[in-house]
């Protein structure tokens, strides 16, 4: 509980103050501060970038070699962040960006960033980032895309000899997820000083280990990647961030879309519910007499289902467990999560009232008691004009305008906290069938590819605004 | 599937034929069958048995000094079958009985039989059995009891120098509880002829081991509870079964009453549903085109208990999972068990037929699909007037015509299964608050000592009847 409020506290903090956006920007105009406190210097839109097209096949055969950390017999990927198989990825990552003349720092969160220079000595870095862990049964791009397409980048640069005038620095940024440590985006979030380093460090490894004392920090000393870099955008500053990604949903595909241009996230969180009743047994304690912590949990499923439809917002509840495991006994705890996100923060946050409310009520109406614990509360982000009109321009450039579309993500991603602290925005790929988080995730090669050209582009294109206002 | 099939197809069997009682037991009257095909031959009704007295304390500080094998800091016991605890109390067991005169066979179920001789050469022994494994967070009374009262019972006769008629069997039927091995009163049932041996040596361990291929089987290796006498009523057969248990419900604390005199087991038994959704993510998915296997199943969990209030029967669900186990995912399976109960064996029928029907509409409505297997399935049980009539007598003789009271059992117990192959009855004493299946579990040293005794006088009882009858 102190974590979420402190969390919380956190983030209004964030929305009444003038953000840092790191030093030696060298911006001109004057700021503007969006209701996040983002700067919002308006670059020059005039652009002259030169036209390098990335490697198809390079991308592609990428993506599916380093599958074999962690693929599955179905076509999936299982890398649940900072297992064996997270470091082997990260290993292969460093030694392919240092091939590619890059210098590779590692933070205090375990986020790997591979620099390649630029002709500025002072200029922070344009970030290209994503993340290389995956969900438990997860697939073959949500987040892998982006670090791959990163790295693309770098390839297309260096064959071309091109040096930006920003550094651009490639990321993965550690425990996206949230799967095996439960909070989404934990690394990204304590770079831009949403969640403190002590609370990331202390999250426990869902799975049980042999002591049940894994943590975060304990598994990224243990995988050798603990590393020295405060994760801060005070010490470790980028100019701005862009990210490819997988759409993870349907839209693109169902309205025969090539590109998202994305102009901000949707405001999501996840709740722990835990219902306490009573052990009684199956075959003698009267139904009267009942406090069954999963009858009471059951109606709470179905009854925030009704508060996301009647908000017009969406409620999942992934996790659910119940104690003791025993068929023949009343459980006397039920432990599920409620993920619930909306457009409009106001709303969610409507949501997260009434679903308060109603828990409370049904446990009451079952003689149980029930505790709910706001563990992670990201508000809808508003992306930065400057980036999401870079991205706008390749993605009309590359796929034609009549095959581009503005959208919200509905899915967390690390853009939301750097978009906190640097101008950033997102470019989508349509998802073979809107599906994400399963083996069957698919993107095509030309897909991949025509978002990692746009992310190219974008990136130049910010690149190219930020040397002209230096001038 | 097949297992449940098998085993209905089993229990078909046993109501149409007329069971064997064992060889050996000499009565003369003419046979009676009850629906069950239980011999129901009517003993002579005078007695004059002995009158000895149990020692209260020495059976109260043996109930409490054995615990320590699975005690919890709460006061509980946690004493999984075939566990090293199991292992232990089981060796506790044997040295006990053989340090009073018995000789000790283990079944090939691991349930262990310590026999004191009696005077007759060719009868089945009478059995005084129980269970001494328990729930995952069980209590120090729950088949423990029933155990430990039939230790106190060679206790009395052999300071009292007492020579039954038929030999006396105590016994500790292994895994009666089903918790980690997931089938009731599963050894009972082999030597009933309810299962075959090759099923309960195949059931696996619920717990995940390393190789996740722990069996009953190599569990019972493992612990060297592998015996060699066959698991079978006739190889192995008894006069009669006798069985002294905590009631586990509220029923004789909320009327004022010491001793359940135990006419019988109300129908019972589990069903698992597995149901099958889709994997989507949670914040890209539209609602209305979700598969969540877990929404679908809070439903069925909420109809389930709605089909047991109309049924006036129970219902539980103890156990629910969902795959994967990740906040941001909507779940695409769900397994979760549901126990039914009924007074009633075709009100029971009824109610599984409605969940079926129910299940499989709920499932439709929610584009997902449901698979419900038939694990065990216990008919309604009338225990047999000759044992009725000798715990009736004790019972009205200890503790007073106004303080006893006839009733049927609501859980299972391994009297079920005996009562299929030899006149049986049990005695029930109050169970603090009803509460079983948990550490907070009570019967106070007063009301265990009442159990036992009205045990040891059923058990002369019927001894000196049969001893009547040879005659």
């Amino acid at each position: 509980m102190f974590v979420s409020q402190a969390s919380a506290r956190s983030f209004r903090l964030f929305s009444s103050t003038v953000a840092l956006i790191g030093p030696g920007l060298g911006f001109c105009e004057p700021l503007t501060l969006n209701t996040r406190g983002v700067a919002r210097r308006r670059l020059g839109t005039q652009s002259a970038t030169p036209s390098y097209t990335v490697n198809k096949e390079r991308l592609w055969n990428s993506i599916h070699e380093t599958a074999k950390w962690g693929a599955t017999p179905d076509g999936g990927v299982r890398r649940l962040a900072l297992t064996d198989n997270d470091k082997a990825v990260r290993e292969w990552f460093i030694s392919t960006t240092e091939s590619l003349g890059c210098s590779v720092n590692v933070d205090e969160m375990g986020s790997v960033f591979a620099t390649r220079p630029g002709t500025s000595s002072s200029l922070a870095p344009i970030g290209v980032g994503s993340h290389l862990d995956t969900q438990p049964a997860g697939g073959r791009y949500d987040g892998i895309l982006g670090v791959q397409a990163g790295i693309e980048i770098l390839q297309v640069l260096e064959e071309n000899g091109h040096r930006t005038y920003a550094p651009i620095t490639v990321i993965d940024w550690t425990s996206e997820e949230g799967a095996r440590f439960n909070t989404g985006m934990v690394s990204s979030g304590v770079w831009s000083g949403r969640y403190t380093l002590d609370y990331a460090h202390a999250i426990p490894a869902v799975e049980e280990d042999e002591s049940g004392k894994a943590t975060l920090r304990s598994e990224l000393e243990r995988i050798g990647f603990l590393g020295k870099v405060p994760a801060s955008y005070t010490a470790n500053p980028l100019s701005a961030h862009f990210e490819l990604h997988i759409e993870q949903g349907p839209v693109l595909e169902d309205e025969g879309k090539k590109v998202g241009i994305v102009t901000g996230v949707q405001s999501m969180g996840w709740l722990i519910v835990t219902v306490h009743g009573a052990n009684q047994h199956s075959g003698t304690c009267p139904m009267d007499r009942r406090r069954c912590a999963l009858t009471s949990a059951a109606r709470m499923i179905s009854r925030v289902e009704e508060i996301a439809l009647t908000a017009e917002g969406l409620s999942t509840v992934g996790v659910i467990n119940s104690w003791p495991q025993s068929p023949a006994t009343v459980p006397h705890k039920v432990v599920f999560s409620v993920d619930l996100s909306h457009h409009s923060t106001k709303v969610r946050e409507r949501m997260i009232a009434d679903t308060h409310a109603e828990f409370a009520r049904i446990a009451h109406a079952n003689k149980c008691t029930v505790e709910i614990e706001d563990i992670w509360n990201s508000p809808a982000v508003q992306f930065h004009e400057d980036c999401i009109g870079c991205v706008r321009e390749a993605a009309e450039n590359t796929a034609g305008v009549e095959n581009v579309k503005e959208m919200m993500a509905g899915a967390g991603h690390d853009s939301v906290h750097t978009a906190d602290r640097c101008p950033t925005s997102m470019v989508f790929v349509p998802s073979k069938g809107g599906i994400s988080h399963h083996p069957d995730e698919y993107s095509s090669p030309e897909q991949c590819a025509l978002g990692a050209q746009v992310l190219l582009e974008s990136v130049l294109r910010y690149d190219d605004r930020l040397k002209r206002n230096a001038l």
